[in-house]
């Protein structure tokens, strides 16, 4: 019945959408599909195709996918770990998102899709059914670059009714994400949704936003990504936090904010913390560090007072996976820190840099903030 | 400068996303580039393809795409008239989204990319310099699909701060699109943005619900489709309007209330408003009709009492393209609504069953909605 009807529509949806080359356009196909026991079934319909194959964040290099006689390549793996994953296909060289798939990465550069594996209990980053924040798409005027920019703003389940005001973090996303990857590949909401339901977290505001200075990406190491990273802390201090005050209920003084961020925006969070010491009590990097160079020539005070930095810092959390393309750095960056008596709090974990890594170190760091 | 700085992070770039098949990623590429003389470039790396081809709603067919020794194939086409198009790349046969472009369609089913060609005097569905309204991504729970949905709305300028209440829009997308189209691809918010600093359009809330009911895809004129306008007529009334008025300052009454949509989308409103003749007084289709079946069928009471129709409806607008492959049925529907004296306000344009004229038709109705 499903099947009659879906093809009853296809004149609809070829004209409607972008019109394909041929002009008998082929029934949908469902991708990806996940099994009872965790095998996962992918399908893609390239029939002009020499070689397709599956990329995701659950294999080891690609795997081949077959083709049929319709030219419908698909390929079963598994079982696979419960997450959620970024995945693509490779056509014939070619990096594309699963076309079927409405859940996509958000990213600048590359098109990925998202699949969910659950497992046996509800998965923390998962639409359980709990009360719900709400994500907010805004725009404000950013002062460093003189441009409209946007910003995700997740508010607490009853912030719409309520008249309290509560704590704020600063979530950062990395290289090439942009303002909606916490939310979209994060689930940053439903992770906060399901701690908060189930009292771990304290109910706050998570501002995310399009950390990308418009200054290329550099190395964490060059002296490049320190300058990026002062734009970055600019455009914070002087666009968005005061747009965010000016127009939620929160709280605005340095026990009630958090900075946190995955990998770039681990390195912002990091800097304009170390930068601001007034204006963050709670920070955390996922996957990321600075170097000491950067830390002796831009926050020598920090460095000067260890006992003043750990007094007013209730925490600075670190996590990193080992095997993580940064692990030797940010270990070293968490030695140097120990070495100066700053005071701090490390995850290693297994993994490498990943957005599975960066939900989890999240959810970590949301049941400690404003404690 | 730049380019050096994007290839010092090039190996951040490729861990921290989907890694390509390759380890030494190469440097991004910039696609689409629009020129000043309204020319377009076009450009995608796809090294082992045969043929890439590019497909655009400012072409007819699909346009060969010329390939470069490195792999990147590229096409400059136009001067474009000025618009925001849907377009993507077809490599081998497979359509695929611009992986350059963050500025995606969003659909269940294809993955298309938008390109804005902006003219000489700044577009309606442009970010321009005016007071900006928010999107507020949320949830509700679904009366008829007993699961939790997704609703996008927007809030017009000043909401956050004030406390009066506005009408409310609904708005509902077309076949394969999701709640967050008319955003994305409509750019529903910055046409009313620009509108309401124009002092055109009343400020209002736009509700913009998922209308996919999940009984597939039937023709506007098969029986199949009326069941599904029920089940989204029932979604409307028993889930998403209470969720809206006991959730945001809206006026709960019958003045205050529009539904308007596009293809699927504008059957579904004309269906919901016949059948619900007390709950909204403004109504538009667009590119979209009933058959007369459907009309005898579900509203006799409407067609035999056509004062009372035409009392109760402030605005019943209905648009189609005369290129539109649902103009002959459209247009018998506006004949057969004018037979039976119902009264309405029709726009015939040029062009397709497009997002181009959808957009077109949204400006249009926004400035006589709440006159």
């Amino acid at each position: 019945m499903k099947r009659r009807l879906l093809i009853l529509g296809i004149l609809a949806l070829s004209l409607a959408g972008p019109a394909p080359a041929q002009t008998n356009r082929p029934a949908p196909i469902d991708s990806p599909v996940v099994h009872q026991d965790r095998t996962v079934t992918f399908r893609v319909r390239a029939p002009l195709a020499r070689k397709v194959e599956l990329n995701g964040q659950f294999l080891k290099g690609n795997q081949a996918m077959l083709r049929d006689e319709s030219g419908v390549w698909a390929l079963t793996i598994g079982p696979v770990e419960p997450n959620l994953y970024p995945y693509h296909f490779v056509v014939d060289g070619t990096a594309v998102a699963d076309p079927s798939n409405p859940d996509q990465f958000p990213n600048e550069r590359f098109k990925s899709s998202l699949v969910d594996i659950p497992g046996t209990v509800p998965s923390l980053h998962a639409n359980q059914s709990v009360p719900h924040g709400e994500l907010v798409y805004g725009y404000y005027e950013s002062t460093t670059l003189r441009r409209t920019r946007p910003l995700v703003v997740y508010t607490p389940p009853g912030y719409r009714s309520g008249d309290r005001k509560y704590p704020v973090l600063y979530l950062v996303s990395g290289t090439t994400d942009t303002e909606e990857t916490w939310f979209r590949a994060g689930r940053a909401n439903f992770i906060l949704d399901n701690l908060i339901a189930q009292s771990k977290a304290v109910p706050m505001l998570v501002v995310m936003p399009y950390g990308n200075m418009m200054m290329g990406t550099p190395m964490p190491s060059s002296p490049q990504a320190a300058e990026m990273y002062q734009v970055f802390s600019d455009e914070l201090l002087t666009g968005i936090i005061p747009h965010v005050e000016a127009n939620y209920r929160v709280l605005a003084d340095r026990e009630h904010r958090a900075l946190a961020g995955f990998s770039r925006g681990g390195g912002q969070s990091l800097f304009t913390a170390f930068k601001n010491p007034g204006l963050f009590a709670w920070v955390a990097s996922y996957a990321a560090y600075l170097t000491p160079e950067v830390c002796e020539q831009r926050f020598p005070e920090m460095l000067a007072k260890p006992d003043d930095t750990n007094a007013r810092l209730r925490l600075l959390w670190l996590g990193v996976g080992r095997e993580d393309f940064l692990y030797p750095q940010a270990r070293d960056f968490n030695r140097y820190l120990r070495d100066r008596k700053i005071r701090y709090t490390e995850l290693i974990t297994d993994g490498g840099h990943t957005w599975m890594n960066a939900r989890h170190y999240l959810a970590e760091t949301l049941v400690l903030f404003f404690r």
